[in-house]
C-alpha cells in the first residue's frame, strides 16, 4: 500500500516545478518536492513531501567520502584532493576519469575486479561511443560509482577489514559510511537500507534531514574538529575538480564550476541536494517521477530564488536551467523550464 | 502559463497510477490519466486531465498509415503486409526493420538520403552495439520512425507531390493524413501541431478522442468502406507482424504477441493507444511526467482490469506488467507496478 501522504488529496502534493515544451504546448509536467533547511534543521522553505523518507542515492556521496577522511585512511594511503573528488562522484567514465581511478587503484595493489559495482558504459556518450568504436567492453571501471568504490575499498584496507563484501550493509566500511550519514543528518540511526545502483547500501531520509545535512556539511562550524576538518576537505576536493565530480555537459560540473561558493550533487531518480556554504543553508529535492531531466532545472530555479547564484553565473547557465529539446533532425522542438510562479520561496 | 487544468486543486488531478519500489519502499511514482471510449465517442471511463489535449506522438502511426491505404498508393507501390506493419511502427533498428525499409525504399528507387527523420542508433541495444563495433555510425533507416517515412515517401510519390519537404505540415502528404486523423478523432479539423522527434507534424488530441480514434480502427464497422477496408488491412498487418511494429523485448510486440487480438501503440512521453476490437473499444492513457517505463505497466494494468488479457497472456506478460529492477552488479534491486487499487474501473 502507498504511504497516506501519496495520496492526492493531502496536503504534501508537490506542486508542479518544471514544465516540458513541445511547440506551444506544455507536454509533461513534474512535480517536486523541496525542503531547505540550516545547520541546526530548521526547514527555512519546504513544499511537497518533505517528510516522506527518499532513498538519497548518489546525492549522500560527499558525505559517505566524510569516512574515508575522517578514519585517517586518505591521510595513509595518500589520497589526493582529485580523489577525493573521485570518491564523491557520479563521473561521466572520461578519460580523465577511468585514468584517476585506475591508478588509484593501482595504488593499492588492485585493479577493477575488486570493484563490486558492475560495469556500465560511461555515461558520456562520446567516450561510450570511442570504447565500442576500438572493440572494448565497459569494466567496472567505467561505472559512475567507481570513484566512490576505490574510496570504500581504500577505508577497508585500512581498517583491516576483508575487502571482499565491502559494499554489504553489515561490512565494518558501510557500517562507519552509515554511522556518519546518521550522524550528518540529525539522526540517531539510519532506517533500514535497499540497495543502490552499484550494490552498496541507500539509505532513506526526509528532503528536510538531507537538506540539514547538506547545510552541515557546507557550513560545519558547529560540529567536532576532526568532523569540520573532513567538511573542509571534502569541499575544497570538489571545488578543486569540478570536473571530476561529473564530467563534460553535465549538470554539476557546470553549475560548480560556474558558481564554485556552491556545492550540489545529483542522485539517481530525481534527486539533487546542494549546500550553500555562505547562507549556512542546505538545499534538497526529489522529483516525485524520478525524472533526471527535471532535477537540474528545479534545483537551479531554486537556487536563482535563494539568490545563490550571480548573475555572470545565471548567464554561464541558461541552457542547464532551460535546456533545449531537439529532434534526431535536430530540429529545435521543445524545452524544458521552470514552472511559473515555481518555487514559492 | 499552464492550463487551468494542470492546478493541483482542480479535479482532474491524475490518480497514482504506477509505483517504482527499491526494497521494501515506494522510490518513483507515476501519475496517470486515462479514457476508455467506444466507436461513437462515448467515454465508458476516464481518470485525470482526459479533457486536455495531449501531443500522441507514434501512438497514432496506426492511424497516420490508413492515408498510405486509402490512397490507392500502397496497391500501386506493391507494399507488403510487413511494410504496412513498418509504416505503423516505433522499430528498433533490428536487422529485420532495417533490412524492410531498405527494400521498401530500393523499389522507390531511393535510398536513406530521402528519409526526413534524422538518425539514431537503434533503440536494440545490442544491434547499437554492433553497429558501433563494426565501424559503422547510425543512419535515418535506423531511426525508429524510418518505416512511417518510407510510407510517407511512397504516397507523395503516388500523389505526384514533391518528394522534397514531405514531412513538412503544408505538404500534401500531411495535409492528407491529417484529415483522416481528424476523421478517426471525430473532429471537423486538428489544432495546430507542433514537431515530433522525426520531424513531421505531431498533433494534439484529448485522451477522450485518442480512445475514440482507436475504438474505430479496431471497430470500423460504422466507417464508410474504404475506411473500413483500410483499417481492417492496417490491423491485420500489425496482427501479422508483431516483431516488425516494435522489436525484441518491446512492449508492443509481447503484448501483441501474448494477446493478437488486442492492438496497442506506444507512443513517445508515456502516451500508450490501444484497440480492443472484440468490446468495440478504445484506450489511450498519458504518463504526466512523460515516463517510458510506465505506460506499458499503465496498460497492461488497464487493459487486465478491462478483461482484455486471457490468463494464459497475462502470464506470458508478467515480466512487462512488472518489470524487474536490476542493478549494475546484476543485482534485483526493485520493481515498477501499478499502484494498489489502481486502475479503479
Amino acid at each position: 500500500m502507498p504511504p497516506e501522504s501519496m495520496s492526492a488529496a493531502t496536503p504534501d502534493l508537490a506542486p508542479i516545478g518544471v514544465l516540458v515544451l513541445r511547440g506551444a504546448r506544455i507536454e509533461s509536467w513534474h512535480r517536486v518536492s523541496y525542503a531547505v533547511a540550516d545547520g541546526a534543521g530548521r526547514v527555512r522553505h519546504a513544499a511537497g513531501a518533505v517528510d516522506r523518507p527518499i532513498f538519497t542515492r548518489s546525492a549522500v556521496k560527499p558525505l559517505q567520502a566524510l569516512a574515508l577522511v575522517e578514519s585517517g585512511a586518505a591521510r595513509r594511503f595518500g589520497v589526493s584532493a582529485a580523489e577525493l573528488a573521485l570518491a564523491s562522484a557520479s563521473h561521466s567514465g572520461e578519460a580523465c576519469h577511468v585514468a584517476a581511478v585506475t591508478g588509484w587503484l593501482a595504488r593499492l595493489g588492485l585493479d577493477q575486479s575488486a570493484l563490486a559495482c558492475g560495469a556500465h558504459a560511461p555515461l558520456h556518450a562520446a567516450s561510450a561511443e570511442r570504447l565500442l568504436a576500438a572493440g572494448q567492453t565497459p569494466t567496472a571501471v567505467h561505472n559512475n560509482c567507481s570513484g566512490k568504490h576505490a574510496g570504500m575499498l581504500t577505508l577497508a584496507r585500512h581498517l583491516g577489514a576483508p575487502l571482499a563484501g565491502y559494499q554489504r550493509p553489515d561490512h565494518p566500511v558501510q557500517r562507519r559510511i552509515a554511522a556518519t550519514l546518521a550522524e550528518m543528518a540529525g539522526l540517531a540511526a539510519l532506517p533500514t537500507p535497499a540497495t543502490d545502483g552499484c550494490g552498496v547500501p541507500t539509505f532513506p531520509l526526509t528532503l528536510k534531514q538531507l537538506a540539514g545535512a547538506f547545510a552541515r556539511l557546507g557550513a560545519p562550524q558547529g560540529l567536532g574538529a576532526m568532523r569540520r576538518a573532513a567538511c573542509d576537505q571534502i569541499r575544497a576536493a570538489i571545488r578543486a575538480h569540478p570536473r571530476l565530480v561529473a564530467g563534460t555537459g553535465r549538470a554539476c560540473t557546470a553549475i560548480m564550476t560556474a558558481a564554485p561558493e556552491l556545492l550540489v550533487k545529483t542522485g539517481a531518480e530525481g534527486v539533487y541536494a546542494a549546500a550553500l556554504p555562505e547562507g549556512g543553508i542546505g538545499l534538497a529535492l526529489k522529483v516525485e517521477d524520478g525524472a533526471g531531466r527535471a532535477a537540474p532545472v528545479a534545483l537551479l530555479a531554486l537556487l536563482e530564488a535563494l539568490g545563490a547564484v550571480p548573475g555572470a553565473a545565471c548567464a554561464a547557465l541558461a541552457g542547464t536551467a532551460r535546456p533545449e529539446i531537439r529532434n534526431h533532425a535536430g530540429q529545435l522542438v521543445g524545452r524544458i523550464e521552470p514552472a511559473p510562479d515555481w518555487p514559492d520561496l
